[in-house]
C-alpha cells in the first residue's frame, strides 16, 4: 500500500526511517500488507537524502493520486495542516498525525469529516508519544466511568524538574541544559509555560468524556515560578514537584481540566517519573489506578506510534474508529478554583502562630536556610478560593496544588 | 445485543455487574448498541440472587441460542472452557475470556478457530487483569522490533514480597496476611511457585513474536526461597526482589522465557510497583521502554477488561482482530541459562577472599546480624551456567538474577 508522509522534520524523517526498517514486523501486524513510502511533503530541500526521488513540494501530488491511502500528517501546526488533513479526508484518504496542537483545536471536526467519508483520523502520536495512551483510553477503559487523568505529559519539564530535584540546579541552569541537550527549543514558552501540555490534557479530556476541550478552556500554569527552596520544602515530606495535567470529572455536564506544577508524594507511580520521561495515570471506577509510562517525545519513539496508526489503517480501510468525541461546551470546563477541593502547599513570609490563627490544621515543612519570617506548609482540603481568601493577609511567595494521585 | 456469561465466580459476577452498571458508558463506546445478559452458565445454584431467571447448567442454551453473539468465558481451567469455547467459535459467536490458562495452553488452536469461523477471540483480562496489555502490545507497538518484556505478573507473589521489603515480614507470616486479606489461595502453589506468572509470560510472548509458547517451555521459579537476609543484602544497594516474568528476543527462531525471583534496582519503574499491583515493562527498539501499571487481579478491574473486550466485539462483529499469534516450536525457547548474560545476586557460606579468587570484579554487600562466615555480591555479567562453575566449591545459600530493566 502507497503511503505518504507531509512534514520531513524529526518526527516525519523518523517515519519513513521505521516503515523502511521494520517492514517484517510491519507487514506480520498489516496481515501481510507491506507499506511503502510513495511522496514526502516539504517546501524544503533535503540534498543528498536517498529519499530525493520521493520529495515533492506540491500537496496536489498527494492529494490526487488515488493510489495513496494513508498519509501521515508530522508538520506540526494548525496550518496548513489543518487544510490538507480537511482535503485529504474529503478524498477518503485516512490521516494520522503526532500534531497535538491541530488535534486540541480542530479534533472534531476532523474525525467528523472522517466519519463523513469513510476514512480514518488517528492520533495515537498526538499524547506521550510512543507511549500507547489513545487506544488504551478509547477502548480498554471502556467499561469504565472515567473519574479523572492526572499526566507528566511534557518531558521537556520534567526533565527540568528532575534536574532542580535531583542535583540542586536552579531552573535557568536547569534550563540551558535541557536546551544544550536539544530537549528544549530555543524558545521554551511551549513548553514551561505548560502550552504543549495543554494541548495533550484537551485530546485527553476530549477522549475520556467525549466533548471537546479546547486550549483557551484549560487554565494553564507553567513551572518558571518554582524554586529550589520549593523543591526542598517539598522534599522534606517526601514529596516532588511535577508539572501535570490534570482532568477531573464532575457530572455529564462538567469536568474540571488544568495544567499546573503539583505536589506528588513518593510511592505514586507519578513520582518516580524522571527526567524527559513521561506518565499518564488514569483513575476508573472499576479498574482502578492504571499508569502508562514512556518516552513522551523523540524521533523514533513517537515515528514508531505514528507508524503503528499507519498499520492501523492499512488494516482497515474499509472501516472507522469510533472515538465518540462529539462537541464541547461554553460552561462544560468548569472554574476550578471555585468548585475542586485539595490540599495546597504554600510557602509565605510571616509565622506560625498567624498560620495558626487562620488555618484549622497545617503540617508545617522546613528546608536548610530557612529564613526567621518565612514558613511553608501543607493545608487541609479546601478550593483555591478559599485558599486564597484565607491568605488575604499574608505576603505568599508561592502556592502549589497538592495531587491525590 | 444479548450476551452470555459463562462462569458466575469473582470475575464472572464482577462482569455481569460492569454490564449492568456502566450501561451508558458501554452504549457510547459501541457506538449505540447495548450489551444484555440474556444467560449465566455456572453448575453452581446461587438462590437469592437477582438474576435468577438467566441462570442455566446447560451449555447448549446458549450455544444454540442464535441472538446470542459474544460470550464471555470467566470459568477459568483448562475443561470443559476449551470444549465450550471451541464449540462457540465454531457456531461464529465470539468469545472473550480471563482465563489465562486457557489462552496459554490452546491460544493457537482457540485463535485459529476463531478466524476460520469469522468469529472473534479476546483475552485482554487474561494478562494484567483490568491493565490494558494485550492491544497496546499488538497494535500501538505494531512498528517496533520488540528486545524484551518483563513483568510483575502476579499480585500475590508481589504482597508477600513488599510486605517483606517494607515491614521486615517473614515470607511465612507474609503469605499467611495475604490469605487472610483473600489475596492469595488456601492453596497458594500456583501464586507462589510462579505458574500463573508463567502462563502470563506465554501468552506475552506469544503475542510479542508471534510462536505458541507453552508452559511447559518457560522454566519457572517461585518465591518461596527468599528470605529477609536476602532482601536485607539488596535493599543495602537500594535494590529490591520482585517475581519477574521475562521474556527475552535472540533471533527470529529463539528466545528466551523464563519465571523468576530478580533484582530490580531503584529508579526502575518496576521498582515502586507495591502490594497487590501489577506492572509490564516492554522494550522496543524504537520507542524504548514503556510500561504498563495497574490491579492485576480482582472482580471488578478483571471485569472491566472482559466487558471492554465484549465492547470491542459488539462493534466489530464483521471482522477479526489479527493477532499473528502462529505455532510453536520444540527447541523455540532456549536453556536460558546457557545463553542470557547477566549479574546475579550470590549469598553462600565462604570468605571475601575466597570469593574473590574465584570471581573478577564483584560487589560486595552486607547486612546487619551478618555472620562472619557469610558474603553476599553482586557479580559481573555471565551467563548461569558459568556462574554454576565458577560456584561449585561454594557452599551456597541462595542466588538470584539482576535484571537491566
Amino acid at each position: 500500500m502507497k503511503v505518504a508522509v507531509m512534514g520531513y522534520g524529526t518526527v516525519g524523517s523518523g517515519v519513513v526511517e521505521v516503515i523502511e526498517s521494520h517492514k517484517s514486523v510491519i507487514s506480520k501486524h498489516t496481515g501481510g500488507e507491506a507499506l511503502e513510502v510513495s511522496h514526502i511533503l516539504d517546501l524544503r530541500d533535503f540534498p543528498g537524502d536517498s529519499h530525493e526521488k520521493l520529495f515533492t513540494k506540491d500537496f496536489n501530488d498527494i492529494l490526487n493520486d488515488p493510489e495513496v491511502k494513508v498519509v501521515a500528517e508530522t508538520m506540526g501546526g494548525v496550518n496548513p495542516a489543518f487544510d490538507f488533513t480537511m482535503k485529504l479526508l474529503k478524498a477518503g484518504k485516512s490521516v494520522v498525525t503526532s500534531n497535538k496542537e491541530l488535534v486540541a483545536q480542530k479534533g472534531l471536526e476532523l474525525l467528523s469529516t472522517a466519519e463523513e467519508n469513510g476514512a480514518n483520523y488517528l492520533f495515537e502520536a498526538s499524547v506521550g508519544g510512543g507511549i500507547p495512551i489513545i487506544r488504551p483510553m478509547s477502548q480498554c477503559l471502556a467499561a469504565n466511568n472515567i473519574e479523572g487523568v492526572a499526566g507528566i505529559l511534557n518531558g521537556t519539564t520534567n526533565f527540568i524538574l528532575t534536574k532542580m530535584i535531583e542535583d540542586g540546579m536552579t531552573f535557568e541552569d536547569a534550563l540551558k541544559l535541557a536546551q544544550d541537550n536539544g530537549y528544549a527549543e530555543k524558545d521554551p514558552t511551549a513548553d514551561v509555560e505548560g502550552f504543549d501540555a495543554c494541548r495533550k490534557v484537551c485530546i485527553l479530556a476530549s477522549l475520556a468524556f467525549g466533548k471537546h476541550v479546547y486550549p483557551n478552556q484549560v487554565e494553564t500554569e507553567g513551572i518558571s515560578n518554582i524554586t529550589l527552596e520549593d523543591v526542598s520544602y517539598i522534599s522534606s515530606v517526601n514529596g516532588v514537584i511535577k508539572l501535570l495535567g490534570q482532568i477531573k470529572y464532575i457530572n455529564d455536564d462538567e469536568i474540571a481540566a488544568f495544567v499546573s506544577p503539583a505536589v506528588v508524594f513518593n510511592g505514586s507511580q507519578l513520582a518516580s517519573v524522571n527526567g524527559v520521561f513521561n506518565a499518564i495515570l488514569v483513575r476508573g471506577d472499576a479498574v482502578g489506578d492504571v499508569c502508562f509510562y514512556g518516552q513522551g517525545a523523540g524521533k523514533l519513539p513517537t515515528a514508531s506510534a505514528v507508524v503503528a496508526d499507519m498499520v492501523d489503517c492499512a488494516k482497515h480501510t474499509d472501516r472507522r474508529k469510533i472515538f465518540g468525541w462529539g462537541a464541547g461546551a461554553e460552561n462544560y470546563v468548569v472554574d476550578h478554583k471555585a468548585v475542586l477541593e485539595m490540599p495546597f502547599y504554600v510557602r509565605t513570609k510571616g509565622t506560625e502562630s498567624k498560620v495558626k490563627a487562620v488555618f484549622n490544621d497545617v503540617k508545617f515543612l522546613n528546608r536548610i536556610g530557612q529564613p526567621s519570617d518565612e514558613v511553608a506548609f501543607i493545608t487541609d482540603s479546601m478550593t483555591e478560593n478559599e485558599l486564597s481568601a484565607k491568605l488575604a493577609d499574608f505576603n505568599v511567595i508561592n502556592t502549589i496544588k497538592v495531587t491525590n494521585y
